[in-house]
């Protein structure tokens, strides 16, 4: 074959944000806690958690204690029971197989794969409006707005509802403790995915009245990837976790224990679960530490609006380390750059500062979480002095 | 909280199978290449590979180079394309989600992951019997019987067929040639299901007329679990990876580039995808030595049915490493045994051989691909030795 397999040889597969802060808003809550660093080499096998299984699912693996730790994990969340996915992506599919060809009511700040969950299950979908520019806010009346009018086009309240905690796009923190309230009053069942809070923040689904938590592992859990995390109550883990009914025309054979949404046994096995465990611990810790982050957030807004024309986008003050800003002193520099809107990647690549995606200079997202007070000075100081050089004011 | 966090500690997460020779039937082919170890460090944090994402889709990102390697692997195959999923169950799910309620013909060995993404996709299953005890195999005509039996029931040949290219159970290679042959003529879009092949031999899908060909990664070609592989050719891919329609009522959001069957972005970022890329040079080299697994296997039976009453169940001569012994003696052992059957788990443990299924002892399964000669004698060994222990013969 023609193939250059060269290029996949070791030597050259290195990221290309080693040794730089990454500050990328999908990266800081997914960097493994050196306690999952330390059970790379022991797990990364394959199928390395099924060496004892005995049950067919790796939900009720005993060694290692992968039953007891969906359990511990529930139990965090402030719900019932729970298991594992390839992702939040996946659990939100799981959980909308369930309410196949329904009605969904959702937040239009939602993830890209809250609608395809629903998409791919024939859901149709009603958003919650946002206030628009420049916060961005969802007011929690506007799902009782949308379930009387998805009332009032197909005579009945939609069949689920879900709610982004914290949103991708401004990092905006739901009042989700509202939503919940409105949800349980309309009885429809709420998901709330809490991709970018759980795992980094305290989340207790049974105050917030969620029917179903979806978490993300790699983005919030310090885990490698995938794995979600999807944790609900017992009334309705029997419609999500059902098992399979099919039974073979010719051979009899049936899978009566395989849970039919996670593809009988949910594809975690391996390094997912055993880095999710194995920082577990730290993350039932860090949560409690969520204060100083958004402290830290909001230093870090101060110190970037002291940049002539940069200014925080979304809610106010921030509630959470994703934040997205507006530069149109930066665009303004990218317009006459020799490198264009790349000049600004490439600036703070060179100060050792990773994660503004390439191309961005007119808005872009970043997240502090987990960054000590003096690395989050070095990002502030990047950003600063890039500003200078190009003749931006900074104040002092 | 209540919890004993404390097993979770990495000290506490060991593999039992540590230090021994592992002989799962499922681990064999996922145990990692000293490339992919090395790559393990620099990968492991949650997104790692989304660093440089421009057109939000991992399939689709550069650097590294996912876009390349992706064609590489349907070129190895002998397919026109390819994409990586959550497993080959997650692949299965998402060629039969573009099947939707429609019918299957699959092989009554077909793995449970086959038959639960029928279920999931409303697709109603028919089976291709199996010559039953003691070979279990398949005969390929037997697809055009259940053809013709579909057009009878339904008034129409099947949508799909799949045929498991090496069953999970004996370890019997499927003539899918011949299966391939048949489905041309019918003009049924056949998934053949490597799993056990694709990875450690050769499989080419045109030469086998397969539409789909489905693999896994953990399973098969030396990855971090889950992944999978899904080829197929070009007139297939627009149906397979379709991509989202759906588009916000209140805000037009569309996600035009997602591919509805992979969650939008198939979650293989991180270690999955980098650990098959890294193994990749040495699989595509690895296949080329099939010829010597096999001849391994058919040495190993040959010295396993010197053991009095052990009888290698499946087709015989092996055409693949996995297999599957019945051991009647053994099954007699563990009648009066304190330890019951779980006493030939406990006496291969001892003699550092890891992996019959702690119980069994009336029949099991075990898996010698990768090993050499001097551990395949090693194991050998182990279960002569235990049989002689218990005064069951053993031919010289």
């Amino acid at each position: 074959m023609g193939m250059d397999l060269n290029r996949y040889h070791p030597n050259n597969l290195k990221r290309v944000s080693s040794g730089m802060i990454n500050v990328h808003p999908i990266q800081r809550g997914g960097i493994l806690t050196e306690e999952a660093r330390r059970v790379l080499l022991e797990w990364a096998d394959g199928y390395s958690v099924c060496d004892v299984c005995l049950e067919g699912r790796v939900d009720l693996v005993k060694n290692p204690p992968i039953d007891e730790f969906k359990q511990d994990v529930a139990e965090f969340l402030g719900m019932d029971t729970a298991r594992f996915t390839a992702g939040a992506r996946h659990a939100k599919f799981a959980i909308m197989s369930a309410f196949k060809n329904g009605t969904l009511v959702l937040d239009s700040l939602a993830h890209y794969t809250s609608y395809i969950a629903a998409e791919l299950n024939g859901i149709r979908v009603y958003e919650v409006p946002n206030s628009g520019y420049p916060d961005f806010r969802i007011d929690p009346e506007g799902y009782a707005t949308t379930f009387e009018r998805v009332k009032e086009e197909t005579g009945r309240y939609p069949d689920l509802a879900l709610l982004t905690h914290v949103d991708y796009r401004y990092g905006n923190l739901a009042d989700a403790r509202k939503v919940g309230k409105i949800c349980e009053e309309y009885e429809v069942s709420l998901v709330l995915n809490t991709a970018y809070t759980s795992g980094i923040m305290e989340v207790d689904g049974k105050k917030l009245r969620a029917s179903f938590i979806v978490g993300s592992g790699h983005k919030s859990w310090a885990a490698t990837a995938p794995i979600g995390i999807l944790a609900t109550n017992y009334e309705l883990a029997d419609s999500v976790f059902r098992t399979s009914k099919l039974r073979g025309d010719w051979s009899g054979r049936a899978f009566t224990k395989k849970e039919l949404a996670l593809f009988g046994c949910s594809p975690v096995y391996g390094l997912p679960v055993m880095t999710l465990m194995a920082s577990f611990p730290r993350v039932v810790e860090r949560v409690k530490r969520w204060d100083e982050e958004v402290e830290k957030a909001r230093w870090f807004v101060r110190e970037m609006e002291k940049i002539e024309g940069v200014e925080l986008i979304g809610e106010r003050p921030k509630n959470h380390t994703l934040m997205h800003f507006e530069s149109p002193a930066f665009h303004h520099i990218a317009k006459k750059h020799r490198k264009r809107g790349y000049f600004l990647y490439h600036e703070l690549k060179k100060r050792k500062v990773f994660g503004v995606q390439a191309g961005m200079t007119k808005n872009f997202k970043l997240n502090t979480y987990g960054l000590s007070w003096e690395e989050l000075e070095k990002v502030a100081w990047a950003f600063k002095d890039i500003a200078e050089k190009y003749g931006v004011e900074v104040e002092d």
